[in-house]
């Protein structure tokens, strides 16, 4: 195995190209600045999820509009042109973020959490705003909101990305230019409505560990259900390709930046689904690059529609198994 | 209103069928035995949803085989040969039944509860069953699990109804002949992939309020969120008609015992998705069945149809309230 990652390595920095030439972009989900350098070292093509929360816990306050565009600067920068999608804080009561003096839940799996919560809170949300455009100014920024359910809640994060981008005019402060806006796919809601969603963004990040743990009712945190929460369950691979069907005729482009991106064993089903973007921890990056040479679209295709036709996620995984290579 | 509330009444033992003939079942929510001859005074024409947690809930042990079949059997005779749905215990971590000595989680609602309790808990399930059989001998019962998500749960829970039955006939006590077995739609897993289930299941009833619950990642007892929890959401709907086309060329029939049931402004939207049977709080019964008998099945669908599109629960509520008569 460790041979196979060797080989993997070798060809990291190659695209990654199906056996018919169709390329798929691979990204890596950070948690820092500090990661940036990892990831373009395993061969990302970009920042497919940048988790923004390590800059909000553990502390007594959140941290103010200088502070947060020096830290999404030093990773824009660390990225050079590549493709960074940034995530808005994405948090709720299950989090130590004690400022925020959020109500206790007696499931905050299911309450104020992701875009909900910052949309209750716009000074936080417009602070965040306006330090991810200033970081991105001269970068390829995106920016992407988590648990959205509804066309509305976009309209009205919409509005926040204005009121911030007119505030850092005002000041004459340097902003990008333009920024593709998109949303996590991770409550089911919003693939179900994806068709609705696809005209009011720009592109679909499906972040499968919430969409698996929702569609299937079970807390991924809970040791006796963690098993139940499984994101090739034939339900969420349904789930993924209703998001690609509907996104198509809108021409937006649909990623994975949950776990399910950088297993290898799923990367035949994802291919064939149709996703255009991978993104995972770096250190998967050569080993899905490699995974993903060694099927044609048309084999993969076969094989994501055996799948979805499955009736549990432990015949998916069996199944699996045997089309490895 | 309160006219309206008396016309209804008047034709409350009447069938309800829609302007074109499509007759509609109508049944009734019960939490006990004391609640069956209101349902038939409102004009149930059964029960649809037999809730049986009333018997576990503030105790300090189960009911014992005699004392549930007492009960059941009192229900059942209630009902005489009007069908009864009864579901088996639904309960979890957020419930007061300490001697079941469930673990404190985190997430109750997306912990163990449901079938995944009683398919942990053998001797608890089946003297469950066993009572259900017994009570249902000489009567039209059906029994329902709860929180499905696989066609594997379903395998193991109809075993367990086999092993009740050995058991009965071992001891040689009457039990049901026959009775049909379904489940809860309530996890959005299960109207994924309803017509894998529809394989092995006799019926669907989709329970709105938990379907709605995890559709929307939003906790419909958290007051921050339970305006999020609508199962008027186009993403709801298209669960429920998901199931309805998955169950069709199988021939199973398709319920509501959510609260969506017994709500005339969604009549409309429940006749054009083609619901066979609609089960309610037994007061609701005699409105929701003169609404019925105000549309064509035509005139339903082309609602139902609009309803889906639409962008949000808000949109949902604007328009069918513009189309209620
Ligand atoms: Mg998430
Ligand atoms: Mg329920």
């Amino acid at each position: 195995h460790s041979q196979r990652q060797q080989e993997a390595l070798k060809y990291a920095h190659q695209p990654a190209t199906t056996l018919d030439g169709k390329r798929i972009e691979i990204a890596a989900n950070l948690g820092g600045p500090a990661e940036a350098k990892a990831a373009l070292e395993y061969g990302a093509e970009g920042v497919g999820l940048l988790r923004t929360e390590f800059l909000f816990l553990n502390r007594d306050a959140a941290p103010d509009e200088e502070e947060q565009t020096a830290v999404y600067r030093e990773i824009m920068q660390g990225m050079g042109q590549h493709p960074v999608v940034a995530r808005t804080l994405d948090i709720g009561g299950d989090k130590p973020a004690s400022y925020l003096q959020l109500p206790v839940e007696m499931n905050p799996f299911l309450g104020i959490r992701g875009l909900r919560l910052t949309l209750m809170l716009p000074e936080l949300f417009q602070t965040q705003l306006r330090a991810l455009l200033r970081a991105g100014a001269g970068h390829h920024l995106k920016i992407m909101f988590p648990m959205v359910t509804s066309c509305e809640e976009i309209h009205q994060a919409r509005y926040y990305i204005e009121q911030a981008r007119a505030d850092l005019s005002a000041r004459s402060i340097e902003a990008a230019t333009y920024c593709e806006i998109g949303i996590m796919v991770e409550v089911p809601a919003a693939a179900l409505i994806a068709d609705r969603l696809a005209e009011v963004v720009d592109f679909f990040s499906i972040g499968t560990n919430d969409l698996a743990q929702y569609t299937l009712a079970a807390d991924r945190t809970n040791t006796s259900v963690t098993g139940l929460a499984d994101a090739l369950h034939p339900a969420v691979l349904r789930l993924i390709q209703m998001v690609i069907e509907a996104a198509r005729p809108h021409h937006r482009w649909v990623g994975i930046c949950g776990e399910l991106a950088g297993d290898t064993l799923a990367t035949p089903v994802l291919l064939g689904l149709g996703l255009d973007e991978l993104s995972m921890n770096a250190l998967a990056i050569p080993l899905v690059k490699q995974a993903i040479r060694r099927y044609t679209s048309v084999e993969a295709r076969s094989i994501a529609t055996h799948a979805l036709a499955l009736d549990s996620a432990a015949e998916v995984h069996a199944y699996l198994q045997q089309q490895a290579r």
